[in-house]
């Protein structure tokens, strides 16, 4: 077994202006909004983002909705591979799978995605979402999105 | 080549009470009301549900998020689920993966989850979310839902 | 609830010889012949196939590895995206999933795909598996498989 | 944005012998013998595995085949949660989803996989694979694996 470690990934900026256009998309969907999205950090080819949770984030048990943790999960991972557009191009979701690890019950989730394959075409990112509770963050969920890179004009 | 048909799914029913069961809990969580799903039907092994689309549910584009969508499959997923439960026991969503085909833009979306593998600890749907814009219905996302089955009294 | 029935896809054809195109490919890959899998029939947007299952495919307790059965629904469905190809063009597996719905055991798997959506980039397909012992086949697995249209000279 | 570390899982082992348990159960898939896998090293809650890559392994342009990295993630990330069995328990694989990140071409693959959620009836899993061309490895393709765990007695 060769003991080995994976190159990290470099990730090419091509819109050097790209910190000012995802603030600007960040909190542009109404539903980012409603839910309380908030952009904690990013830089190219990584994202991470909270959620101070409420009543209506959650199931009938008092756990966050899954719902709430995938979109949480989409909207970083989309974020994370928007820092490595173009000017012109936007992020649309192909798919996700995203696979709820443990009940989350706390006051904040928190999410962080990192970009794992930076195509021209298509944008592979992981995202990990936490929940704390006081000061104890425990992995809630992790999913796997496949984005695609379209220019706007064509869309 | 065998030219067959595979045999249809036969779901045998736990709970002789599930309607009742299911159309109390289907309401419950906060976020399920927050989002305005409706409950359209059901009957073992199936759920239809279906959304009045609001500016709320949308993304930047004008287009539905992919987290309502995501949303509405999982939860339509898991009520097709709970109408194969024993009394007292509950549906966890384990994982999810969605593919989202086309952009959703209409005033509608319905929902049809259908169980494939009825399993007493283990339950998989899938869900296909339709996009309905006057009268003409697309399917805009399908989801593969993997559910748990956990007695309540444990959890 | 509209009482509505989607409509069912059309499949635009860009290549009027993908029929030879497509029994020229099948059998090219080498892990697929050493496999065995057979082209049973396909037409435009959709693909079956079939295996002869030999104790190499099985797992330690007899059944068919998820493995097979994973290669058989990304191979089935690559075939039914294949069918909408234009000329000079290839398809590659962008990210598949696939629930295992039930322990395999018999003489034979035989798998269908559809293609769900046929975009210009990506095509998505799903693909079920199932295992035919006796006259009676049954549902094994079920797969989603999101497939990258590229051109072949610029890959 | 609190500055914070998960706290790295424990494992709790439940079968004393699972080091002599994984290594008997390992080889003796016929499938994974005729694919060649090797068993590279392994330790509770994690697994290491290896392929010295053959002609048959290949896809029809020289590539390894997607099956060929699903199974191996599907089998890494299975022994993986063979570790933490207790005696009498299987595991088995419920679904997984492997999103395929470069085409793969080498000499060697490489897979790691370990656990996230050691649940007592689902582990969940997350399997890296690494192609190694020289000393160059790269990552190729990651997956999510649900795996069920089972009671022999039981199945």
């Amino acid at each position: 077994m060769p003991n080995f470690q994976a190159m990290p990934l470099e990730y090419r900026v091509r819109n050097p202006n790209f910190a000012a256009e995802v603030e600007r998309v960040f909190y542009k969907a109404p539903f980012v909004r409603d839910l309380g999205f908030q952009l904690a950090g990013f830089e190219a080819g990584s994202c991470e983002t909270s959620l101070m949770l409420q009543e209506k984030h959650l199931q009938q048990d008092g756990y966050v909705h899954a719902g709430v943790q995938a979109t949480l999960a989409d909207h970083t991972a989309g974020t994370a591979a928007a820092t490595l557009l173009a000017e012109g191009q936007i992020i649309l979701t192909a798919e996700f799978k995203i696979n709820l690890l443990r009940a989350a019950k706390g006051e904040q989730l928190y999410c962080r995605a990192q970009v794992l394959k930076p195509g021209a075409k298509l944008i592979i990112a992981e995202a990990e979402v936490f929940c704390l509770s006081g000061h104890n963050p425990e992995l809630v969920a992790k999913a796997m999105v496949t984005l695609a890179v379209v220019d706007q004009a064509k869309q």
